[in-house]
């Protein structure tokens, strides 16, 4: 590579430059940004071989393939920023099919004039995660659009996994009447940080997102040998939404109880004065788990021992329901129906 | 899903109707869009899963992986449209490193405002490549951002192949002095039609966009037996900034010969009407493939069999040089350098 970086004429200036249109040119300008900003930081054996594809080794096993754009809005929040958000994200999404997450390819779109210094910080995140996750990105792409035409950066991250031949999946047509449904900790504090930061308010103190990679804690869940039929992060929609979703898959309804929701105080201070419900505000580093009522207390101990689990908790169970409703038996004793959201509640929440 | 369904108020618009904010927020509309769009015309089974990522059958190999966003301007041209591009590049970027494209994955960023009409087309488009190639869409994810944060519709499309184990990997760092360097057939189309939309520039007829898959091609490439090094597409930048990428990273020099490079009359003029060199405009049904010396009339002949190769041509050689340089001897019997793009030459072409 160093033969072409003895060619740049201009070195690329982090601290007061901006993203141009002919940084998204396929040409010198374009090697200059991928060489000395993105290689530089996410730098590996495979997204060094320079190639249009990374060529990588696959275990034996069933291939999970996911992806997702992330349009974060704020790009920095308490807690993280897109980079680190995209890099979680989709670790999740191969993780609660119970899987293990293995490469991951991130594609930027760039708005020009968009300052180099904060595209450093995304990156630098981004770089962050994936050393602390061990899933590094193997390949990837940069286009810039006029400005006016994004917003900053938007990034979709696609991730591959493998589930080993033996083991069973986790999805969402499995869930059984008599079953038990778990959630790895508090909810609601990605979507009321994004939702704090972007209406400035000022609470106590931040409320921090909980951007997190699941995928150690679901390796934990793997090993307990407990009957585990669907796991799913609680993101865009929250808890309700995603219940909804299995309740339709599986054909089955749920039912919900309110007191053993856990969400921080902070979170339901802001909720309360913002108008939103927890149970439709994203996490990003939450997970729920529905598995058979006879290994519920053996999963939960497993998930209080993990740091992301610590907070663990029984929130209701399946049962028949023609209707797939899920339900709430809500604090004073009454029952109300959960419903999917509708409209948008949160834009641009991930 | 048609429990679901019978709960959505409106149908969808497709003839007057827009996208919303809400088709993106994890709710029922977002739901409603994906069942009644997308599900609808890039259906299958693996998408029919309904996870956050789809679980896939892996034969044995080695895996390659490759993601790319498209923001091409406008978002239909002549001979295409954004979706079938979107398609073909990501299968192209497997097919070029010699694997097999099994699964492509598809992330759509939405701009609020976006007629759903267009979305239909964008879809429809996508929905013939993939059936055309064989290679099906099998997750996904939608995302809206606000009117003026985007520009219509931008897609990133992943894709995943295979290297079968005693194949041996086209790479870039492979060419070696000696070798011969093919095109499989006319320059300069995609770029050119794009070009000629943008501008309402009216030539004779209209340059069609060259958009096409390249695995059938490169499967009857691999097929010949020929001791084939390298093969690239070459997109932005144009053939000229792909073998300088290809010369840096082998390390060699290469010499074309103009006489010998195809390009159609009509692409000719519109180069030589609004200033522009072929050699640098972006292809999207192309490819560029370096060979043994003692191979390339067999490889040719194995070329011009396939409808996407009619037009292959031997267009230069491959030697030693410390500078990596890529010349040219000119029509004239002179000779040029043909450096890298450097700047933005088309911006947005794909």
């Amino acid at each position: 590579m160093m033969a072409a970086r003895r060619a740049y004429v201009r070195p690329l200036d982090f601290a007061r430059g901006c993203v141009e249109m002919a940084h998204g040119g396929g040409g010198r300008a374009m090697a200059q940004l991928i060489e000395d900003l993105f290689a530089r930081r996410l730098g590996n054996a495979y997204l060094g071989q320079g190639n249009d594809a990374a060529v990588l080794p696959m275990p034996a096993g069933r291939l999970v393939l996911t992806t997702d754009a992330h349009v974060v809005s704020p790009l920095f929040f308490p807690g993280g920023n897109i980079g680190c958000l995209a890099v979680h994200g989709t670790i999740n999404d191969v993780a609660v099919m119970g899987a293990r997450p293995l490469y991951l390819a991130a594609s930027f779109i760039l708005e020009e004039g968009f300052a180099l210094g904060d595209l450093v910080r995304v990156v630098d995140a981004m770089a962050v995660a994936t050393r602390e996750a061990g899933v590094p990105v193997v390949t990837g792409d940069t286009k810039v659009v006029e400005k006016g035409m994004g917003d900053g950066v938007y990034i979709t991250t696609s991730g591959v996994g493998v589930v080993a031949e033996g083991d069973e999946l986790w999805a969402g047509d499995r869930a059984r009447p008599g079953d038990q449904i778990l959630v790895s900790g508090t909810i609601g504090e990605h979507g009321m940080a994004i939702m704090a930061q972007r209406e400035s308010i000022g609470f106590a103190g931040p409320i921090v997102s909980d951007t997190a990679a699941l995928h150690g804690l679901t390796a934990e869940m793997r090993g307990s040998g407990a009957a585990i039929r669907v796991v799913r992060d609680p993101t865009r929609g929250g808890v309700a939404t995603t219940l909804n979703e299995i309740a339709r898959q599986s054909g089955v309804g749920m039912m919900l109880y309110e007191r053993s929701l856990p969400v921080l105080p902070e979170v339901a201070a802001a909720c309360e004065f913002l108008g939103f419900d927890p149970l439709y505000v994203a996490n990003e580093g939450k997970l729920l788990a529905i598995v058979a009522a006879a290994d519920a207390e053996r999963l939960l101990a497993v998930m209080h021992a993990h740091p992301l689990g610590r907070r663990a908790a029984v929130i209701g169970s399946v049962h028949d329901d023609a209707h797939h409703f899920v339900q709430m038996t809500t604090a004073f004793g009454g029952r109300r129906i959960v419903d999917w959201l509708s409209g948008e509640q949160l834009p641009r929440i991930c």
